[in-house]
């Protein structure tokens, strides 16, 4: 393997994903031979993850959460929308979400046989008229984004979780970058702030977990029931993840992070990407570019130039929104001193 | 994370996981902050990736190969019944598949909408004729099933192809453990044995690689068209993985594995494994016990002592297949000392 080099971070302004917290890389390299879809086999990895939940649950508002670590955000949306489908008395099951939400919820609705009705959106937030319209007797799941994909912004979590109670359906929410930036902000999004019944929030994200540490939380534990599936062969009696075999690594590093930063660590981070966020967009702002946010830590703007190429061949990852919009996520490897490099390639074009 | 052990490899008679190969962890360890799931970004792990699936296609007689890393067995085989029911002219799809497939086809089947017939086998092996009963035009795949996970015997997979050749639907062999045994058997097990349109084979079982390391190999690209979703945001243009967010730690690992031993390793590793197999074997029949097996290295013996818990203390991991019967994997870790011990401690009761 010595020939091929792993991506340095040095230069990714474009992902979610982020240099792992090194005492979370230790823990995931320690029980990279693990398997906590197997607890009888791997007791401790199990038990570790019990101790994932119930921190994540600390940090979203839940006493007591039931859930478990997931391979990621995407397993975590389309497992909550599996679990409204199968709780839902209809056959002819629609989900209701704003039109940002994350690719994964259109995965989820193609996996599972359900309809999927985006809803327009009013500033880059959930609109609630528009939501209001698409629900109906056949809503199974209403969906919130506490820190969208594309721009950072966060729906109004609360009146989400009333439209999903108004029309008998569950409400997700999806925090699965959001939520460790999110407990230091003013945003209300978790299970204490409203009556969510599920949330995604991925510890290998903004938590600084080692990849795949993804988690999915539900208010009680009938609502994972849903998700079970017997498993003869294996000393346990039954699985509700969506994968088989999982790994041990990203549980392990999940509960080593939170250990570690949970809470002055992740305020920390956050305070130090909500600054470089907002020192990113004056930059292009003075420079005369729309700029949209940030409300999280995570700068779009409306760079008119077809810079990406040339930006890659100095070895920059940035992505672009789906309207077209250059967008920097500043994740908690992303400094200042990049900034400064990044916003000083731009002005050479 | 001192407080926490991960389990220890030498008592584990249970798991169809192992101890990585030492090249395999190191490259998990270098590789465990990227992101395949995001090509754009993560180049070099992309790259690893292609290289995987080659490498997947040599072993299971595919030239050219399709396919992905997937998490492990149970996604992959989740994604061949979900190519198979979105490529099926029917709106009412059933699978046909030996009793004894995985439970991950259970899950699918739950999953996706899609009716799972399971078949009765005879001498461990589907029964054609049951299966052949079972199938009809709403039929979208016929399984078979490559080293059951329960007794690791190897349905007669021309056969299998030849009955889904007959009602129109795809064949699906699930090899996730079998897949790095059988190239040293007489077995007719893959693509250049039959017409076999998708197959699982998982580098972090036999093939040594670290979780998560699953395999989805597919006769031609237009099959992996079936779960392409979009992916606005990427660098990329659309997914079709199940979960998004992936490990590149898995597909370093499972590159640096078959890179080490494919194919000498790997035939020493069955050589040993079916010698220890077959010593059990015969250590369990010369005390009275009905065994069945090994067919691959597993071993499976109608123990009427009720011992798991007494050998749970002893830190023996032990399974029991679905009818009771203890059941021992012989996995790369498994040596014959270690099998020495265990039936040694099972006189002792």
């Amino acid at each position: 393997m010595q020939r091929a080099e792993p991506q340095s971070f040095e230069r990714v302004l474009s992902s979610m994903c982020t240099e792992p917290h090194p005492t979370a890389r230790k823990a995931a390299e320690r029980f990279l031979a693990t398997n906590p879809g197997d607890p009888g086999t791997y007791e401790t990895v199990a038990d570790l993850e019990r101790e994932a939940v119930e921190r994540l649950g600390t940090i979203a508002g839940l006493g007591d959460p039931a859930g478990y670590v997931t391979s990621g955000g995407t397993e975590a949306n389309v497992q909550a929308i599996r679990i409204a489908r199968n709780r839902g008395d209809t056959d002819d099951p629609n989900v209701v979400a704003p039109e940002h939400a994350h690719f994964s919820f259109t995965k989820a609705a193609e996996l599972l046989g359900v309809e999927l009705r985006t809803a327009p959106a009013t500033d880059y937030r959930a609109d609630m008229d528009a939501m209001t319209h698409l629900a109906d007797d056949d809503t199974v799941a209403v969906v919130g984004v506490a820190g969208t994909t594309e721009y950072g912004y966060v729906d109004p979590i609360p009146a989400v979780a009333d439209l999903a109670d108004a029309v008998g359906a569950l409400c997700h929410v999806d925090a699965a970058w959001g939520g460790f930036y999110l407990p230091f902000t003013d945003h209300d999004w978790h299970f204490g702030h409203a009556d969510v019944d599920t949330l995604t929030i991925d510890p290998h994200k903004v938590g600084q977990a080692a990849v795949p540490a993804g988690g999915l939380l539900a208010r009680s534990p009938d609502l994972l029931d849903e998700l079970a599936i017997d498993t003869p062969y294996l000393e346990s009696r039954s699985q509700v993840t969506l994968t088989g075999t999982r790994s041990g690594a990203g549980v392990a590093s999940a509960v080593a992070a939170m250990d570690a930063l949970w809470r002055d660590g992740y305020r920390e981070t956050y305070e130090r990407a909500m600054g470089n966020a907002e020192w990113l967009a004056e930059q292009l702002d003075v420079r005369g570019h729309d700029v949209i946010g940030p409300e999280l830590p995570l700068v779009a703007a409306d760079l008119s130039i077809p810079m990406t190429t040339e930006l890659r061949d100095r070895g920059w990852r940035v992505s672009k929104t789906g309207s077209g919009e250059m967008r920097v996520v500043c994740m908690p490897h992303v400094t200042r001193s990049m900034l400064r490099s990044f916003v000083a390639d731009l002005d050479w074009y």
